[in-house]
Protein backbone atom coordinates (compact mmCIF):
# COMPACT_ATOMS: atom_id res chain seq x y z
CA UNK A 1 0.00 0.00 0.00
CA UNK A 2 0.92 3.43 -0.81
CA UNK A 3 1.86 5.79 2.12
CA UNK A 4 -0.66 8.43 1.16
CA UNK A 5 -3.36 5.61 1.58
CA UNK A 6 -2.13 4.40 4.86
CA UNK A 7 -2.28 7.66 5.99
CA UNK A 8 -5.24 8.34 5.00
CA UNK A 9 -6.86 4.88 6.50
CA UNK A 10 -4.58 5.89 9.65
CA UNK A 11 -6.70 9.23 9.89
CA UNK A 12 -9.97 7.81 8.98
CA UNK A 13 -9.85 5.09 12.64
CA UNK A 14 -8.44 8.56 14.67
CA UNK A 15 -12.00 10.44 12.99
CA UNK A 16 -13.95 7.75 14.19
CA UNK A 17 -12.68 7.87 17.45
CA UNK A 18 -13.31 11.62 18.06
CA UNK A 19 -16.60 11.50 16.82
CA UNK A 20 -16.93 8.67 20.01
CA UNK A 21 -15.65 10.99 22.53
CA UNK A 22 -16.88 14.32 21.35
CA UNK A 23 -20.63 14.86 23.08
CA UNK A 24 -23.20 14.30 20.33
CA UNK A 25 -24.20 18.07 19.56
CA UNK A 26 -28.02 17.70 20.56
CA UNK A 27 -26.40 17.56 24.08
CA UNK A 28 -27.53 21.09 25.77
CA UNK A 29 -26.38 23.52 25.33
CA UNK A 30 -26.15 22.31 21.00
CA UNK A 31 -24.21 25.46 19.58
CA UNK A 32 -21.11 24.69 21.93
CA UNK A 33 -20.97 21.18 21.20
CA UNK A 34 -21.90 22.44 17.70
CA UNK A 35 -19.27 24.39 17.59
CA UNK A 36 -16.50 21.84 19.12
CA UNK A 37 -17.27 19.52 16.22
CA UNK A 38 -17.36 22.15 13.28
CA UNK A 39 -13.69 22.74 13.81
CA UNK A 40 -12.45 19.16 14.65
CA UNK A 41 -13.94 17.90 11.45
CA UNK A 42 -12.74 21.00 9.57
CA UNK A 43 -10.46 18.44 7.54
CA UNK A 44 -7.00 18.60 9.56
CA UNK A 45 -4.54 16.07 8.05
CA UNK A 46 -4.45 14.27 11.89
CA UNK A 47 -0.63 14.35 11.58
CA UNK A 48 -0.11 14.50 15.51
CA UNK A 49 -2.62 11.70 16.58
CA UNK A 50 -1.08 9.24 14.00
CA UNK A 51 2.40 10.21 14.83
CA UNK A 52 1.45 9.04 18.11
CA UNK A 53 0.33 5.89 17.41
CA UNK A 54 3.38 5.22 14.75
CA UNK A 55 5.34 5.87 17.92
CA UNK A 56 3.55 3.34 19.93
CA UNK A 57 4.16 1.11 17.30
CA UNK A 58 7.53 1.99 16.85
CA UNK A 59 8.23 1.04 20.54
CA UNK A 60 6.55 -2.14 20.18
CA UNK A 61 3.18 -1.30 21.37
CA UNK A 62 -0.15 -2.03 20.22
CA UNK A 63 -1.20 1.68 18.37
CA UNK A 64 -4.78 1.26 19.26
CA UNK A 65 -4.30 1.50 23.20
CA UNK A 66 -2.99 4.94 22.54
CA UNK A 67 -5.82 6.52 21.09
CA UNK A 68 -7.25 8.25 24.04
CA UNK A 69 -3.89 10.55 23.98
CA UNK A 70 -3.68 10.64 19.95
CA UNK A 71 -7.16 12.04 20.22
CA UNK A 72 -6.61 14.04 23.23
CA UNK A 73 -3.12 15.93 21.29
CA UNK A 74 -5.68 16.51 18.40
CA UNK A 75 -8.42 18.53 19.91
CA UNK A 76 -5.47 20.59 21.63
CA UNK A 77 -4.15 21.74 18.08
CA UNK A 78 -7.59 22.03 17.50
CA UNK A 79 -8.40 24.61 20.42
CA UNK A 80 -5.32 26.30 19.56
CA UNK A 81 -6.57 26.83 16.16
CA UNK A 82 -9.96 28.28 17.46
CA UNK A 83 -8.07 30.88 19.47
CA UNK A 84 -5.32 31.78 17.15
CA UNK A 85 -8.12 32.75 14.78
CA UNK A 86 -9.73 34.92 16.80
CA UNK A 87 -10.14 38.55 16.43
CA UNK A 88 -7.55 39.38 19.16
CA UNK A 89 -5.09 37.29 17.71
CA UNK A 90 -4.59 36.46 13.95
CA UNK A 91 -8.13 37.57 13.49
CA UNK A 92 -8.53 35.12 10.17
CA UNK A 93 -11.65 34.09 8.55
CA UNK A 94 -10.91 31.16 7.02
CA UNK A 95 -8.85 28.10 7.81
CA UNK A 96 -8.99 24.96 5.45
CA UNK A 97 -11.52 26.89 2.86
CA UNK A 98 -14.09 27.22 5.69
CA UNK A 99 -14.84 30.21 7.82
CA UNK A 100 -13.30 30.37 11.04
CA UNK A 101 -14.83 29.26 13.88
CA UNK A 102 -15.81 32.98 15.38
CA UNK A 103 -16.99 33.87 11.96
CA UNK A 104 -19.66 31.14 12.48
CA UNK A 105 -20.32 30.94 15.52
CA UNK A 106 -19.74 34.50 17.11
CA UNK A 107 -16.88 35.23 19.16
CA UNK A 108 -18.03 34.19 22.89
CA UNK A 109 -18.91 30.66 21.56
CA UNK A 110 -15.60 30.50 19.74
CA UNK A 111 -13.45 31.00 22.79
CA UNK A 112 -15.60 28.93 24.92
CA UNK A 113 -15.38 26.15 22.26
CA UNK A 114 -11.59 26.08 22.69
CA UNK A 115 -11.96 26.18 26.21
CA UNK A 116 -13.94 23.20 25.88
CA UNK A 117 -11.73 21.32 23.59
CA UNK A 118 -8.91 21.71 25.82
CA UNK A 119 -11.13 20.44 29.24
CA UNK A 120 -12.12 17.18 27.15
CA UNK A 121 -8.55 16.39 26.02
CA UNK A 122 -8.00 16.21 29.84
CA UNK A 123 -11.16 14.46 30.54
CA UNK A 124 -11.08 11.95 27.53
CA UNK A 125 -7.34 10.86 28.70
CA UNK A 126 -8.41 10.72 32.06
CA UNK A 127 -12.01 8.42 31.19
CA UNK A 128 -10.83 5.89 28.66
CA UNK A 129 -7.70 4.09 29.15
CA UNK A 130 -8.17 1.03 30.98
CA UNK A 131 -8.43 0.74 34.76
CA UNK A 132 -5.61 -0.97 35.56
CA UNK A 133 -3.25 0.75 37.86
CA UNK A 134 -0.13 -0.46 36.30
CA UNK A 135 -1.26 1.63 33.28
CA UNK A 136 -2.49 4.60 35.65
CA UNK A 137 0.61 6.39 36.44
CA UNK A 138 1.79 5.78 32.47
CA UNK A 139 -1.51 7.63 31.40
CA UNK A 140 -0.66 10.43 34.64
CA UNK A 141 3.02 10.74 32.77
CA UNK A 142 1.23 11.30 29.36
CA UNK A 143 -0.90 13.73 30.58
CA UNK A 144 1.73 15.64 32.35
CA UNK A 145 4.13 15.67 29.27
CA UNK A 146 0.61 16.90 26.89
CA UNK A 147 -0.14 19.73 29.35
CA UNK A 148 3.53 21.02 29.73
CA UNK A 149 4.23 20.73 26.00
CA UNK A 150 0.75 22.59 25.62
CA UNK A 151 1.41 25.26 28.57
CA UNK A 152 3.59 28.59 28.59
CA UNK A 153 6.60 26.28 28.19
CA UNK A 154 5.47 24.80 25.01
CA UNK A 155 2.75 25.67 22.77
CA UNK A 156 1.20 28.78 24.81
CA UNK A 157 4.59 30.21 25.33
CA UNK A 158 5.49 30.23 21.53
CA UNK A 159 2.20 31.84 20.81
CA UNK A 160 3.21 34.60 23.07
CA UNK A 161 6.57 35.21 21.48
CA UNK A 162 4.42 34.93 18.11
CA UNK A 163 2.01 37.87 19.58
CA UNK A 164 4.37 40.29 20.70
CA UNK A 165 6.72 40.10 17.88
CA UNK A 166 3.84 40.35 15.30
CA UNK A 167 4.91 42.75 12.88
CA UNK A 168 8.14 43.08 14.02
CA UNK A 169 11.62 41.81 12.07
CA UNK A 170 13.20 39.25 13.86
CA UNK A 171 16.02 37.33 14.38
CA UNK A 172 16.87 33.17 13.47
CA UNK A 173 16.86 32.50 17.02
CA UNK A 174 13.52 34.35 17.85
CA UNK A 175 11.78 32.40 14.56
CA UNK A 176 13.52 28.97 16.50
CA UNK A 177 12.02 29.52 19.65
CA UNK A 178 8.74 30.72 18.11
CA UNK A 179 8.38 26.97 15.70
CA UNK A 180 9.97 25.20 18.54
CA UNK A 181 7.68 26.10 21.27
CA UNK A 182 3.82 26.99 19.10
CA UNK A 183 4.22 23.81 17.09
CA UNK A 184 7.08 21.64 17.68
CA UNK A 185 6.53 20.84 21.60
CA UNK A 186 2.87 19.25 20.84
CA UNK A 187 4.55 17.20 17.78
CA UNK A 188 7.74 15.95 20.33
CA UNK A 189 4.43 15.37 22.91
CA UNK A 190 2.65 13.59 20.27
CA UNK A 191 5.49 11.20 19.69
CA UNK A 192 6.88 10.46 23.32
CA UNK A 193 3.26 10.38 24.49
CA UNK A 194 3.17 7.14 21.88
CA UNK A 195 6.42 5.93 23.50
CA UNK A 196 5.61 5.92 26.68
CA UNK A 197 2.39 4.32 27.12
CA UNK A 198 3.84 1.43 25.27
CA UNK A 199 6.49 1.34 27.94
CA UNK A 200 9.29 2.53 25.93
CA UNK A 201 12.36 2.86 27.95
CA UNK A 202 15.01 5.49 27.94
CA UNK A 203 16.95 4.83 25.28
CA UNK A 204 14.06 4.06 22.61
CA UNK A 205 12.25 7.34 24.38
CA UNK A 206 15.59 9.52 23.34
CA UNK A 207 15.64 8.48 19.50
CA UNK A 208 11.70 8.85 19.18
CA UNK A 209 12.37 12.51 20.66
CA UNK A 210 15.09 13.23 18.50
CA UNK A 211 13.11 11.79 15.82
CA UNK A 212 9.95 13.93 16.58
CA UNK A 213 12.17 17.51 17.40
CA UNK A 214 13.60 16.72 13.18
CA UNK A 215 10.33 16.42 12.21
CA UNK A 216 8.66 19.20 13.45
CA UNK A 217 11.60 21.35 12.79
CA UNK A 218 11.26 19.98 8.71
CA UNK A 219 7.22 20.69 9.19
CA UNK A 220 7.28 23.74 9.85
CA UNK A 221 9.62 24.95 7.26
CA UNK A 222 8.05 23.03 4.64
CA UNK A 223 4.88 25.26 5.92
CA UNK A 224 6.66 28.19 5.26
CA UNK A 225 8.12 27.10 2.09
CA UNK A 226 4.14 26.20 0.84
CA UNK A 227 2.95 29.41 1.74
CA UNK A 228 5.49 31.29 -0.29
CA UNK A 229 5.33 28.60 -3.47
CA UNK A 230 2.18 26.45 -2.90
CA UNK A 231 -0.82 26.07 -4.48
CA UNK A 232 -3.88 27.79 -2.86
CA UNK A 233 -6.92 25.30 -3.69
CA UNK A 234 -4.70 22.51 -2.62
CA UNK A 235 -3.99 24.10 0.59
CA UNK A 236 -7.53 25.36 1.57
CA UNK A 237 -6.06 28.51 2.61
CA UNK A 238 -4.45 31.96 0.51
CA UNK A 239 -0.82 31.67 -0.23
CA UNK A 240 1.49 34.57 0.61
CA UNK A 241 -0.20 35.36 3.66
CA UNK A 242 2.97 35.10 5.84
CA UNK A 243 4.57 38.27 3.64
CA UNK A 244 1.59 40.31 3.77
CA UNK A 245 0.94 39.69 7.49
CA UNK A 246 5.25 40.46 7.56
CA UNK A 247 5.56 37.08 9.37
CA UNK A 248 8.99 35.74 9.87
CA UNK A 249 9.90 32.54 8.04
CA UNK A 250 12.74 30.67 6.91
CA UNK A 251 12.27 31.32 3.38
CA UNK A 252 12.26 34.76 3.99
CA UNK A 253 15.43 34.68 6.55
CA UNK A 254 17.27 32.70 4.54
CA UNK A 255 15.72 32.33 1.04
CA UNK A 256 13.87 30.08 -1.18
CA UNK A 257 16.79 27.42 -1.43
CA UNK A 258 18.76 27.36 1.65
CA UNK A 259 15.10 26.89 3.19
CA UNK A 260 14.69 23.84 1.23
CA UNK A 261 17.87 22.34 1.69
CA UNK A 262 17.20 22.98 5.72
CA UNK A 263 14.16 21.30 4.85
CA UNK A 264 15.62 18.16 3.75
CA UNK A 265 18.62 17.94 6.66
CA UNK A 266 16.01 17.92 9.44
CA UNK A 267 14.39 15.05 7.01
CA UNK A 268 17.53 13.01 6.98
CA UNK A 269 17.98 13.79 10.61
CA UNK A 270 14.56 12.49 11.51
CA UNK A 271 15.16 9.06 9.65
CA UNK A 272 18.70 8.58 11.19
CA UNK A 273 17.59 8.98 14.57
CA UNK A 274 15.16 5.88 13.95
CA UNK A 275 18.43 3.84 12.68
CA UNK A 276 18.44 1.36 15.30
CA UNK A 277 14.61 0.71 14.54
CA UNK A 278 13.35 -2.29 13.07
CA UNK A 279 10.59 -2.78 10.32
CA UNK A 280 7.83 -1.19 12.77
CA UNK A 281 8.99 2.17 12.43
CA UNK A 282 8.72 1.97 8.60
CA UNK A 283 5.59 4.45 9.23
CA UNK A 284 7.43 7.09 10.78
CA UNK A 285 10.56 6.98 8.28
CA UNK A 286 7.85 7.24 5.40
CA UNK A 287 6.21 9.94 7.49
CA UNK A 288 9.10 12.09 7.57
CA UNK A 289 9.94 11.99 4.18
CA UNK A 290 6.24 13.12 3.06
CA UNK A 291 6.23 16.00 5.52
CA UNK A 292 8.47 17.93 2.95
CA UNK A 293 7.02 16.24 -0.06
CA UNK A 294 3.72 17.25 0.22
CA UNK A 295 2.04 20.04 -1.64
CA UNK A 296 -0.82 20.32 0.96
CA UNK B 1 -10.32 30.28 66.64
CA UNK B 2 -12.88 32.25 64.89
CA UNK B 3 -14.18 30.53 61.58
CA UNK B 4 -12.85 33.56 59.64
CA UNK B 5 -9.61 33.64 61.31
CA UNK B 6 -9.31 29.99 60.47
CA UNK B 7 -10.56 30.66 56.72
CA UNK B 8 -7.79 33.09 56.09
CA UNK B 9 -5.26 30.69 57.84
CA UNK B 10 -6.52 27.52 55.25
CA UNK B 11 -6.57 30.37 52.11
CA UNK B 12 -2.70 31.50 53.52
CA UNK B 13 -1.96 27.40 52.45
CA UNK B 14 -3.49 27.52 48.94
CA UNK B 15 -1.93 31.05 48.42
CA UNK B 16 1.75 29.32 49.30
CA UNK B 17 1.01 26.47 47.01
CA UNK B 18 -0.32 28.67 44.09
CA UNK B 19 2.98 30.58 44.65
CA UNK B 20 4.88 27.33 43.91
CA UNK B 21 3.17 25.34 41.36
CA UNK B 22 2.63 28.97 39.06
CA UNK B 23 5.71 29.34 36.92
CA UNK B 24 8.36 32.04 37.78
CA UNK B 25 7.24 35.58 36.52
CA UNK B 26 10.81 36.01 35.06
CA UNK B 27 10.30 32.49 32.69
CA UNK B 28 9.92 33.42 29.33
CA UNK B 29 7.55 35.03 28.00
CA UNK B 30 7.65 36.88 31.08
CA UNK B 31 4.49 38.57 30.54
CA UNK B 32 2.42 35.63 30.37
CA UNK B 33 3.24 34.50 33.66
CA UNK B 34 2.58 37.82 34.82
CA UNK B 35 -1.06 37.77 33.57
CA UNK B 36 -1.74 34.31 35.15
CA UNK B 37 0.07 35.72 38.10
CA UNK B 38 -1.77 38.90 38.26
CA UNK B 39 -5.32 37.44 37.86
CA UNK B 40 -4.58 34.44 40.37
CA UNK B 41 -3.14 37.02 43.17
CA UNK B 42 -6.29 39.08 42.62
CA UNK B 43 -7.88 38.31 45.97
CA UNK B 44 -9.71 35.62 45.83
CA UNK B 45 -11.75 34.02 49.11
CA UNK B 46 -10.38 30.44 48.04
CA UNK B 47 -13.44 28.88 49.10
CA UNK B 48 -13.22 25.95 46.38
CA UNK B 49 -9.91 24.76 47.30
CA UNK B 50 -10.55 25.18 50.88
CA UNK B 51 -13.29 23.10 50.33
CA UNK B 52 -11.35 20.18 48.83
CA UNK B 53 -9.29 20.09 51.66
CA UNK B 54 -12.31 20.65 54.07
CA UNK B 55 -14.19 17.71 52.07
CA UNK B 56 -11.07 15.38 52.96
CA UNK B 57 -10.92 16.09 56.43
CA UNK B 58 -14.51 15.35 56.86
CA UNK B 59 -13.75 12.03 54.70
CA UNK B 60 -10.83 10.99 57.34
CA UNK B 61 -7.73 12.01 54.91
CA UNK B 62 -5.47 14.13 55.42
CA UNK B 63 -6.48 17.88 53.87
CA UNK B 64 -2.72 18.58 52.87
CA UNK B 65 -2.17 15.63 50.37
CA UNK B 66 -4.85 17.07 48.11
CA UNK B 67 -3.59 20.37 47.59
CA UNK B 68 -2.46 19.82 43.82
CA UNK B 69 -6.05 18.91 43.26
CA UNK B 70 -7.12 21.85 45.90
CA UNK B 71 -5.22 24.22 43.43
CA UNK B 72 -6.02 23.13 40.70
CA UNK B 73 -9.88 23.83 40.81
CA UNK B 74 -8.49 27.28 42.28
CA UNK B 75 -6.73 28.07 38.57
CA UNK B 76 -9.80 26.89 36.45
CA UNK B 77 -12.01 28.77 38.66
CA UNK B 78 -9.83 31.91 37.60
CA UNK B 79 -9.10 30.89 34.03
CA UNK B 80 -13.14 31.24 34.37
CA UNK B 81 -13.45 34.77 35.12
CA UNK B 82 -10.64 35.89 33.13
CA UNK B 83 -12.55 34.65 30.09
CA UNK B 84 -15.92 35.50 31.40
CA UNK B 85 -14.61 39.30 31.60
CA UNK B 86 -13.55 39.69 27.88
CA UNK B 87 -15.29 41.80 25.50
CA UNK B 88 -16.53 39.20 23.80
CA UNK B 89 -18.23 38.00 26.66
CA UNK B 90 -19.30 40.15 29.68
CA UNK B 91 -17.08 43.09 28.90
CA UNK B 92 -16.22 43.80 32.62
CA UNK B 93 -13.38 46.22 33.43
CA UNK B 94 -13.06 45.54 36.94
CA UNK B 95 -12.78 42.51 39.09
CA UNK B 96 -12.80 42.74 42.74
CA UNK B 97 -11.97 46.11 42.68
CA UNK B 98 -8.91 45.86 40.21
CA UNK B 99 -8.58 46.31 36.27
CA UNK B 100 -9.45 42.93 34.30
CA UNK B 101 -6.51 41.47 33.00
CA UNK B 102 -7.60 42.11 29.48
CA UNK B 103 -7.45 45.77 30.52
CA UNK B 104 -3.77 45.64 32.06
CA UNK B 105 -2.61 43.00 29.76
CA UNK B 106 -4.70 43.32 25.99
CA UNK B 107 -7.10 40.94 24.87
CA UNK B 108 -4.82 38.42 23.23
CA UNK B 109 -2.59 38.25 26.06
CA UNK B 110 -6.01 37.57 28.41
CA UNK B 111 -7.19 35.20 26.42
CA UNK B 112 -3.97 33.00 26.62
CA UNK B 113 -3.51 33.74 30.43
CA UNK B 114 -6.84 31.81 30.33
CA UNK B 115 -5.68 28.73 27.96
CA UNK B 116 -2.34 28.89 30.34
CA UNK B 117 -3.73 28.15 33.61
CA UNK B 118 -6.23 25.59 32.94
CA UNK B 119 -3.63 23.73 31.01
CA UNK B 120 -0.99 23.98 34.40
CA UNK B 121 -4.59 22.81 36.51
CA UNK B 122 -3.98 19.58 34.66
CA UNK B 123 0.03 19.72 34.34
CA UNK B 124 -0.05 20.48 38.72
CA UNK B 125 -2.17 17.41 39.28
CA UNK B 126 -0.24 15.05 37.27
CA UNK B 127 2.95 15.82 38.11
CA UNK B 128 2.56 16.96 42.06
CA UNK B 129 1.04 13.79 43.58
CA UNK B 130 3.00 11.61 45.20
CA UNK B 131 4.38 9.20 42.46
CA UNK B 132 2.24 5.63 44.04
CA UNK B 133 0.72 3.17 41.44
CA UNK B 134 -2.76 3.12 43.99
CA UNK B 135 -2.68 6.61 44.14
CA UNK B 136 -2.46 6.91 40.35
CA UNK B 137 -5.74 5.79 39.19
CA UNK B 138 -7.47 7.89 42.16
CA UNK B 139 -5.82 10.86 41.14
CA UNK B 140 -6.71 10.46 37.34
CA UNK B 141 -10.55 10.09 38.60
CA UNK B 142 -10.13 13.23 40.09
CA UNK B 143 -9.08 14.54 36.66
CA UNK B 144 -12.16 12.83 35.28
CA UNK B 145 -13.85 14.72 37.93
CA UNK B 146 -12.46 18.12 37.07
CA UNK B 147 -12.47 18.30 33.65
CA UNK B 148 -15.67 17.03 33.33
CA UNK B 149 -17.27 19.91 35.75
CA UNK B 150 -15.16 21.85 34.08
CA UNK B 151 -16.74 20.89 30.74
CA UNK B 152 -19.59 21.41 28.48
CA UNK B 153 -21.40 19.71 30.69
CA UNK B 154 -20.76 21.48 33.75
CA UNK B 155 -18.98 25.53 34.30
CA UNK B 156 -19.00 26.16 29.88
CA UNK B 157 -23.00 24.45 29.20
CA UNK B 158 -23.45 27.21 32.27
CA UNK B 159 -21.68 29.97 30.59
CA UNK B 160 -22.76 29.29 27.23
CA UNK B 161 -26.11 28.92 28.39
CA UNK B 162 -25.57 32.43 30.83
CA UNK B 163 -24.58 33.99 26.75
CA UNK B 164 -27.77 32.45 25.03
CA UNK B 165 -30.11 33.98 28.05
CA UNK B 166 -28.44 37.49 28.10
CA UNK B 167 -30.71 40.48 27.92
CA UNK B 168 -33.71 37.89 27.58
CA UNK B 169 -36.26 37.37 30.80
CA UNK B 170 -35.62 33.23 31.69
CA UNK B 171 -37.82 31.16 34.16
CA UNK B 172 -36.76 29.72 37.26
CA UNK B 173 -35.40 26.51 35.72
CA UNK B 174 -33.72 27.96 33.15
CA UNK B 175 -31.88 30.09 35.81
CA UNK B 176 -31.14 27.00 38.05
CA UNK B 177 -29.56 25.22 34.99
CA UNK B 178 -27.15 28.24 34.34
CA UNK B 179 -26.17 28.48 37.96
CA UNK B 180 -26.03 24.46 38.86
CA UNK B 181 -23.39 24.76 35.78
CA UNK B 182 -21.80 27.58 35.95
CA UNK B 183 -20.52 28.13 39.57
CA UNK B 184 -22.32 24.17 40.95
CA UNK B 185 -20.09 22.05 38.98
CA UNK B 186 -17.21 23.77 40.48
CA UNK B 187 -18.35 23.63 44.21
CA UNK B 188 -19.27 19.67 43.80
CA UNK B 189 -16.01 19.03 42.11
CA UNK B 190 -13.93 20.61 44.77
CA UNK B 191 -15.48 18.69 47.58
CA UNK B 192 -16.09 15.28 45.62
CA UNK B 193 -12.22 15.48 44.82
CA UNK B 194 -11.09 15.83 48.14
CA UNK B 195 -13.53 13.16 49.48
CA UNK B 196 -12.15 10.90 46.57
CA UNK B 197 -8.50 11.37 47.59
CA UNK B 198 -9.23 10.65 51.05
CA UNK B 199 -10.57 7.01 49.75
CA UNK B 200 -14.11 7.91 50.46
CA UNK B 201 -16.36 5.04 50.35
CA UNK B 202 -20.02 5.64 48.10
CA UNK B 203 -22.11 6.56 51.13
CA UNK B 204 -19.82 9.06 52.52
CA UNK B 205 -19.43 10.43 48.81
CA UNK B 206 -23.31 10.70 48.03
CA UNK B 207 -23.51 12.62 52.12
CA UNK B 208 -20.44 15.36 50.62
CA UNK B 209 -21.78 15.52 47.33
CA UNK B 210 -25.17 16.60 49.00
CA UNK B 211 -23.67 19.10 50.89
CA UNK B 212 -21.93 20.65 47.90
CA UNK B 213 -24.87 20.87 45.79
CA UNK B 214 -26.67 22.68 48.86
CA UNK B 215 -23.94 24.57 49.38
CA UNK B 216 -23.15 26.01 45.86
CA UNK B 217 -26.98 26.87 45.71
CA UNK B 218 -26.79 28.98 49.04
CA UNK B 219 -23.49 30.38 47.15
CA UNK B 220 -24.99 31.63 44.26
CA UNK B 221 -28.58 33.22 45.82
CA UNK B 222 -26.23 35.22 48.56
CA UNK B 223 -23.99 36.47 45.35
CA UNK B 224 -27.28 37.59 43.94
CA UNK B 225 -27.97 39.20 47.59
CA UNK B 226 -25.55 40.85 47.77
CA UNK B 227 -25.70 42.25 44.31
CA UNK B 228 -28.58 43.77 45.88
CA UNK B 229 -27.78 45.18 48.94
CA UNK B 230 -24.24 44.52 49.66
CA UNK B 231 -21.01 47.49 50.35
CA UNK B 232 -19.14 48.50 47.56
CA UNK B 233 -15.96 48.90 49.27
CA UNK B 234 -16.37 45.22 51.02
CA UNK B 235 -17.07 43.44 47.61
CA UNK B 236 -14.88 44.69 45.79
CA UNK B 237 -17.49 45.42 42.74
CA UNK B 238 -20.17 47.95 42.19
CA UNK B 239 -23.66 46.66 43.88
CA UNK B 240 -27.07 46.57 41.67
CA UNK B 241 -24.86 45.14 38.25
CA UNK B 242 -27.13 42.15 37.67
CA UNK B 243 -29.70 44.56 37.14
CA UNK B 244 -28.11 46.73 35.24
CA UNK B 245 -27.12 44.03 32.81
CA UNK B 246 -30.75 42.80 32.96
CA UNK B 247 -29.15 39.26 34.52
CA UNK B 248 -31.75 36.72 35.86
CA UNK B 249 -31.31 36.58 39.82
CA UNK B 250 -33.11 34.84 42.64
CA UNK B 251 -34.02 37.92 44.03
CA UNK B 252 -35.56 39.30 40.70
CA UNK B 253 -36.95 36.08 40.33
CA UNK B 254 -38.45 35.29 43.77
CA UNK B 255 -37.94 38.80 45.37
CA UNK B 256 -35.82 39.62 47.84
CA UNK B 257 -37.46 37.76 51.06
CA UNK B 258 -38.16 35.00 49.28
CA UNK B 259 -34.66 34.79 48.10
CA UNK B 260 -33.17 35.09 51.55
CA UNK B 261 -35.54 32.25 52.96
CA UNK B 262 -34.05 29.70 49.69
CA UNK B 263 -31.15 30.32 51.02
CA UNK B 264 -31.30 29.51 54.39
CA UNK B 265 -33.00 26.49 53.37
CA UNK B 266 -30.14 25.73 51.30
CA UNK B 267 -27.51 25.89 53.96
CA UNK B 268 -29.86 23.79 56.60
CA UNK B 269 -29.90 21.46 54.10
CA UNK B 270 -26.14 21.15 53.22
CA UNK B 271 -26.13 21.38 57.11
CA UNK B 272 -28.18 18.17 57.38
CA UNK B 273 -26.39 16.36 54.47
CA UNK B 274 -23.38 16.18 56.91
CA UNK B 275 -25.39 14.30 60.28
CA UNK B 276 -23.45 11.41 60.29
CA UNK B 277 -20.18 12.55 60.26
CA UNK B 278 -17.82 13.73 63.49
CA UNK B 279 -16.02 16.63 64.30
CA UNK B 280 -14.26 16.67 61.25
CA UNK B 281 -16.77 18.01 59.65
CA UNK B 282 -17.26 20.79 61.53
CA UNK B 283 -15.31 23.33 59.21
CA UNK B 284 -17.38 22.31 56.61
CA UNK B 285 -20.65 23.04 58.87
CA UNK B 286 -19.07 26.74 59.67
CA UNK B 287 -18.66 27.26 55.86
CA UNK B 288 -22.08 26.47 54.97
CA UNK B 289 -23.05 29.00 57.41
CA UNK B 290 -20.60 31.39 56.45
CA UNK B 291 -21.74 31.38 52.78
CA UNK B 292 -24.93 32.95 53.52
CA UNK B 293 -23.69 35.43 56.17
CA UNK B 294 -20.61 36.81 54.71
CA UNK B 295 -20.82 40.62 53.60
CA UNK B 296 -18.38 40.00 51.25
Amino acid sequence: MDFLTELKIRAGVIDETLERYLPPPEVYPPVIHEAMRYSVFAGGKRLRPVLTMAAAEAAGGEPARVLPAACAIELIHTYSLIHDDLPAMDNDDFRRGKPTSHRVFGEAIAILAGDALLTLAFELMAKNFPDDPADSARVLRVVAEIAGAAGTRGMIGGQVADTLFADQEIDPATLEYIHRHKTGALYRAAVRSGAILAGAGDDVLRSLTEYAEYLGLAFQIKDDILDVEGDQARLGKPVGSDKRNKKATYPGLFGLDRAKEKARQAVAAAVRALKNFDRRADFLRELAKFVIARDF
